[in-house]
Parts: C-alpha cells; sequence; structure tokens
C-alpha cells in the first residue's frame, strides 16, 4: 500500500475512466459508487482496484455501457429487471430502489435480476435499502470456485449474501459474508506473500484440503466440517440468483478474468426489501434494533478479544478513510497511472 | 434405539396425546405434522421426541392449545399473524399457507408470525412452499445457546434457515441449517456417550473452545475460524424473528426447558414464498432446477465420498423408515409408554 487517496477523488478518477471507455452517466456513477463503497468500508478486494477490469469489459463489450433498463411488472410485489447486460452495480442500485418502492406499498418488495454482470460488493445494495429506511437483502451468484461439500472440483462461485437493517440513528446493521470459507483474493494475496492458508479453507486439485497458497484449485464452503452448511447457503443464492431468473449456473458463468470480454456473461441477482412499519410502529423496531445491539456489544468476550455487530469494523474504517484516505495496494496504483494516462486524465493522487 | 414404528401410527399417537392435554384438533395435527416431519425424514432431534414436552407445555399453559389465530393485512404481500400463543407448528404451517396465497397474487409473499412458540423442524414450513410449487424460506429464533464470535456467553439461539424449492417432479431441494456449527443435541447425545466434541463447535463458559462434552456451556456459531459468518447469520434471523416482530430476543426467552411451564414466551418467526412464475416461465424454472441438481450430483468428489445435493440423504432416509418405520430412543420410548398410561391410550409400538 504506496499512496493514501482523498474519496472523492477516487471517485472522481472511477467516473472518469468509466466515461473515457464508454460508459454512459449512470453507469459511471453506479459502478464508481459500488467501488466506493468498498474502498470506504476496507473491502478493498471489491473496491476500486476493480476499475482497471470494468473498464475492459465495457471496451470489450461483455458489459453493455448504455443499456436500456426495463422492468417488467407481471406481479405486484416481485418485478423483472431486464438489465440488457449492463454493469452489475447499476443493475443491483436500480433494482434494490424499486424493491424499496415495492416494498413500501406492499410491506415487501424483490427485484429478480437478469442479464447482469459481476456487481461488486453485496453489502452496497443491501445497504441502499437500509438507508431509505428498510432490510434490504441482496444476494449473486458468479463464477464458480467453490467445491461442494466433499466435492472435488469448481462448483459454486462465492455467492454471497449480504443484508442491512436500519437501526435508529446509528450506523446501520451490515452484514456481508461470502458463503466460502475465505475469499478468492485471500489465495491470491497470500501466495504473492508467500503465507500459508488458514486450515481448512481451501483444497488442491483433488479436493483436498491444503494449506499451501500455490496448490490452491479451489475454495472451500463455510463451514469446517459442517461444510454442507456453507454449500447449501452458496445453493440457496443459485437458485435464487441463477435458477429463478433463468440466468447462468456458477459452474456455467464464463470465467471473469477472460480470455473472452466481450461475450455478456448473463448473470442473474435477486434483491428483496422489508419495510418494517408493515409490521411494528417504527419506533418499536428502532427499539428493538436498539436493544439488540447494545446486548450484543456488551456481550462478555473471551479473554483479550472484542465482539462486534456486523459492520462495526466497516463504520470505523469508513471513518478513518474519510479523514485519511484510501491505501491503494501497488497493482491498483499503476492501474490508475496507465488509465490516466491512456485517457488523459490526471491521477488521483 | 429399541422399537421401529410405522409412521401412521406414531402420528396417530401424537394427536392422540395432544388431544388429551387440552389440544384442539388444528393444533394437534399441526404439531403431530411437524414431529412426523423430523421423524419421516431422520432429524430425530426435531421429531416425536418433542412430544412429551408439547404435552407439558399445553398443560402448563406456556402454549395455548385452543389459540384464536388472526392476520392483520395492512399491507399487501407481508401480513401480520397473531398467533395467541399458539404451537408454533400451527403458527408456522398457517403463516406459510398465507404466505404461498399472498405469492400467488403479488409473486413473493411473507408472514411476519408474532405471539407463537417453539416451532420445531423449520425445514417443515420451507417445505410446505415448495409442495405448492414456490420458492419456500423460513427462520426462527430460540432461546440463546450461541456465543458469538470471540464471545463468552449464551447470545443467539441456534436460530434455523431452512429453504426449499420445487425441483420439477423429484423430491424438493430440501436445505434446513442451524447457524450454530451444531445443534445443542449433539452436547446432550456426546455427554450420554462419553464422547468428545468435535474441534471447534463448543465452548466452556470462558468462551474457550472444549472438546469436553461434559465441560460445554455454550455452542460456536458456524464457520470455525469464521465463524462472525455463522453469527451473522443467526443476527439476520434474529432481526426477521424477533425485532421485526417485536417479539423476545434469543437472549430474552424464557428457556425452552423450564421450570417455568406456564408463561408464554413471546416468539417471533418469519416465513415468506416467492411463485417463480412471477419471473420466468415454469417449465424454465424446473429445467433450471433440473440442470441445476444433476450438475452438483454427477460433480466429482474426493476420493471415497459423495456429493449429495441438501435433502437427498433426508429423502433417502424418509424412503426407509417409510418402509421399516422409526427408530424410537429408549427416552422417548420411556415417555410414549407414560403417557399411553396417563390418558388411556394404546402405544405405537
Amino acid at each position: 500500500m504506496t499512496a493514501l487517496v482523498a474519496l472523492d477523488r477516487l471517485e472522481a478518477f472511477c467516473q472518469g475512466a468509466l466515461a473515457a471507455a464508454g460508459a454512459d452517466e449512470p453507469t459511471a456513477t453506479a459502478a464508481s459508487r459500488a467501488m466506493l463503497h468498498g474502498s470506504r468500508l476496507g473491502v478493498d478486494s471489491h473496491g476500486v482496484r476493480l476499475l482497471d477490469h470494468y473498464v475492459r469489459v465495457i471496451e470489450g463489450g461483455r458489459v453493455n455501457g448504455r443499456p436500456t433498463l426495463r422492468f417488467r411488472e407481471g406481479f405486484g410485489a416481485l418485478a423483472v429487471l431486464e438489465a440488457d447486460h449492463a454493469h452489475g452495480a447499476l443493475a443491483a442500485y436500480r433494482a434494490m430502489d424499486h424493491a424499496t418502492d415495492l416494498a413500501s406499498r406492499h410491506g415487501i418488495g424483490a427485484v429478480a435480476i437478469r442479464d447482469s454482470s459481476h456487481f461488486g460488493p453485496a453489502g452496497a445494495y443491501a445497504l441502499a435499502a437500509a438507508h431509505r429506511g428498510q432490510i434490504g437483502l441482496a444476494v449473486c451468484n458468479s463464477d464458480a470456485f467453490v467445491r461442494l461439500h466433499d466435492g472435488a472440483s469448481r462448483f459454486h462461485g462465492t455467492n454471497p449474501i449480504a443484508a442491512a437493517a436500519p437501526s435508529g440513528g446509528e450506523d446501520p446493521w451490515l452484514f456481508d459474508m461470502a458463503t466460502s470459507a475465505v475469499p478468492y483474493n485471500r489465495v491470491q494475496l497470500n501466495r504473492s506473500l508467500g503465507r500459508p492458508m488458514p486450515e481448512g479453507v481451501a483444497s488442491d486439485a483433488a479436493g483436498i484440503d491444503t494449506t499451501e497458497a500455490a496448490a490452491v484449485e479451489m475454495l472451500a464452503p463455510l463451514g469446517h466440517a459442517f461444510a454442507f452448511k456453507g454449500a447449501g447457503l452458496a445453493g440457496l443464492v443459485e437458485i435464487l440468483s441463477a435458477v429463478l431468473t433463468g440466468m447462468r449456473a456458477s459452474f456455467d458463468i464464463l470465467p471473469m478474468a477472460g480470455p473472452d470480454l466481450s461475450t455478456p456473461r448473463r448473470m442473474g441477482a435477486f434483491v428483496l426489501a422489508i419495510r418494517p412499519e408493515a409490521v411494528i410502529p417504527r419506533d418499536e423496531f428502532e427499539a428493538g434494533m436498539r436493544h439488540y445491539l447494545a446486548a450484543l456489544r456488551a456481550s462478555p468476550t473471551r479473554e483479550g478479544a472484542r465482539v462486534l455487530a456486523p459492520g462495526d469494523r466497516e463504520w470505523a474504517e469508513a471513518r478513518r478513510r474519510a479523514t485519511e484516505g484510501v491505501p491503494l495496494d501497488p497493482a491498483t496504483e499503476a492501474a490508475f497511472a496507465a488509465l490516466a494516462r491512456r485517457f488523459g486524465l490526471a491521477t488521483p493522487f
């Protein structure tokens, strides 16, 4: 990590580069907003390091930088978004906005997204619902990296589940997990650092657990000895994101990394919003969230440890980065410099 | 396990005992149906071993054996069920029936359940949706048994997440997991057998992992070194089941085991149903499920291992038990004999 860069400069650079690559304003804004969610909250795997990739897939044609998004409203509370191979962040933000509108009218609302693409940090879309006072849920499958329980091939994507809830004045409760034991970029990081992997999170080509980062061919599902649970959760994400939408199963999705950057990947996703006032008065819901979170944060800990609510670490990091800026890894800094030269933009650092 | 008892004899005995304890017909039928779900599929922790407990809580007054269930329909697709301290199975089956009705009209439907009680196997209610051709989801919190990640006290319940989906002619995809690493009855079983616990699934009173069953004071959340994920999933269940409904948080729920068996426990739960035809044609959805499940079952395995879809093991066990009967453990057999004597019923074995 070499440079510390202000959030607003990063966001402007992302928007400029995406526009220069051919993205329309809604696409550049949504993709930048999603990357900044990652970079602001310290989820750097889903932060601005993705910019170079997004530029390449828009230029390549895999992602449509000027899509026409269309909602189908056959049923009241569950709409379908035909995303026209849009950037996944544009599709997912639009879908969650629509889901919260539906929930405002029907108590609950959901949008099944078709013909989308990589959407980055799932938590960004769940959080968008919480910022509108609702409980949000967002899931998406992805190309296969994760074996089944007792499996020996890449089957599911890292298939994240993200949820967020407003908590009455405080930062929202924000939970964003991959259903794999660890993210794939942990493997890449440990390879480059020559570090071993933790026990039981990754396997070699025969499906046998390995701690040697260089030998890792696939990730394990969440759950260690009980990884059938992680695999089942990945399956739930798969059914909602891909089967329900008629989109590609993880094992059928073209690899994110290429080499083909021109064929749309036909990815699905699913977002859901719940309006608390459909069940109990707003003040009771918020008092309930405060009661739950206060009890959680005051809960006894193991010696020397801390107990955190989902999001606590991320919100603390966001406050730090708002002041100090975002650290850029060397590869991202180099990619930004190249993009700046190519598009005639000022670098943000 | 001493006796093998036919499913229909078990179900009739459960209904008879519950009726004798004061349950009305809907309560006795729903509670028996839920217990038989567990006993049929091999989930014996949530099978007929619960009968004796249910008789005691109906007699004690904690559970209202003759409740008046009332739906509140303020919003279109999300209803509230005021369950009048009903048996949790009656409330949850009614709620899921209603959620599927709502989903038939609105594409998605959900019911937030208030003033309910222990509902047994969450999978039973998700499955009820799948049997109506929909994707079902059911969650419920419970009294606290599970520490937080790095926590040292019982905080969440085992807070199950269950989901089911129709798969086009085959047995439904059926997934039912506790968000704890293992169920609490695994501790009780290993204690009575003098067996050690698996690594990393249970902790002593200081929150330190232990494999000594006798020293176990709380369970670990799912995820081993990454148990913040299991704890976060438990939190999502908690928010949907308890906070959204205004019901008791896990750490505020009276212990299931008593000694107080007369005070209603004010438990919430949440069920959700999605109608696939709101998104894509039925035949495409079913073809997608078959494609997904066929790929899963044909997926390469570790040497000597098998890969199963969620539910495969349970459906195979259900077929075996339909022929051979259900094994009863000695404690359950003794409790049945005592209930038979007390209520003047014939034992089912």
